[in-house]
């Protein structure tokens, strides 16, 4: 109907968001018209300033609105220690964990070849670059844990070994506080070769 | 981190959407920004655009852009038959049979005393006086089968019926297409009632 067409044109536009179907954007538009229309103006707002002023750290890959990000221009961190993560969600889960004082390379993705994401769109060159400095001297794969994830940590370790870098993977394992009966086969398996 | 501002602020604002949580917010806001920026600034402009120019039927509540929605404009609809229903979604659930021909009444909710949702928020006076127009002979309770919608076509009812007006409300009973073995107690037992 002609007398809703902004309403439509918003459904349409809420169904672009991963995980929003038709169903779930009709609820969303009908919630902001109906209950919360000041949120929808902070949302368009948000959309308006993120989209024109976030971009991507010339050193890491990850979001940020400067050259470079506060991460990558912190003198304290260890720049001797390059780890690299597929996503800025990723990299945020390594750094709650206290545990890594080191740089990061944010891929933003994963290798994907059936979604035509292959080594150039992870910025394969441009992290050999960034691990070849001259200061960086060891990188640490956190890729996720996938068969995506797995095939992303391989073929970088294969670049970077062969350009003569120590590469390292994160430790697979029994995750802290499980019962061995409730872990998986393969992970038991994991852990029992590369117990210490 | 103050060099994030921009896309804390977009996570914060998609939050603000139901059914969204924080890991939801970061997924869509990384999404948009990493693979769909035009996607970002159409719903931007959609959420004003919406929130500029959809405003509610006078007639019957609806969402629309205009004085008077297309479904209360059209004169071949019978305007002696007036629908009751909770939202637009179930008007368009309702219009989608093509079984009525009437007009509607969209409450924009239901009855939620502990939501703060009383007779006042779903426009009970309003209907009212809607109903007792001279035209409408007979109101369709078509609220939701739920303890809410039950609740609220009682109340409706009651006051309807009160000013001598004739209320129907929606058959209970078995669903098309399903098999009675898998069919809950309650919807059988209604639907042993109301046989006919």
């Amino acid at each position: 109907m002609s007398d809703t067409h902004s309403l439509d044109t918003l459904v349409q536009a809420l169904r672009r968001l991963p995980g929003v179907g038709v169903r779930s954007a009709q609820r969303m538009a009908f919630h902001l018209l109906q209950h919360d229309r000041e949120g929808a103006r902070q949302l368009a707002r948000a959309l308006d300033a993120a989209t024109s002023q976030v971009r991507h750290c010339t050193q890491c890959h990850t979001f940020t609105e400067a050259e470079v990000c506060a991460t990558c221009a912190d003198p304290r961190r260890d720049a001797s220690k390059l780890c690299v993560v597929e996503t800025p969600a990723d990299q945020a889960a390594v750094e709650r964990t206290a545990a890594f004082r080191g740089l990061y390379f944010v891929l933003m993705g994963r290798l994907s070849p059936l979604d035509g994401i292959g080594p150039r769109q992870i910025g394969l060159q441009k992290l050999i670059e960034r691990a070849t400095d001259g200061a960086v001297q060891e990188v640490i794969l956190a890729t996720n844990f996938t068969a995506e994830g797995e095939a992303t940590a391989h073929v970088i370790g294969e670049a970077l070994r062969a350009r003569g870098l120590a590469v390292t993977r994160l430790a697979r394992g029994v995750p802290a506080g499980s019962e061995l009966e409730y872990v998986d086969l393969g992970t038991i398996a994991h852990a029992l070769a590369d117990r210490r």
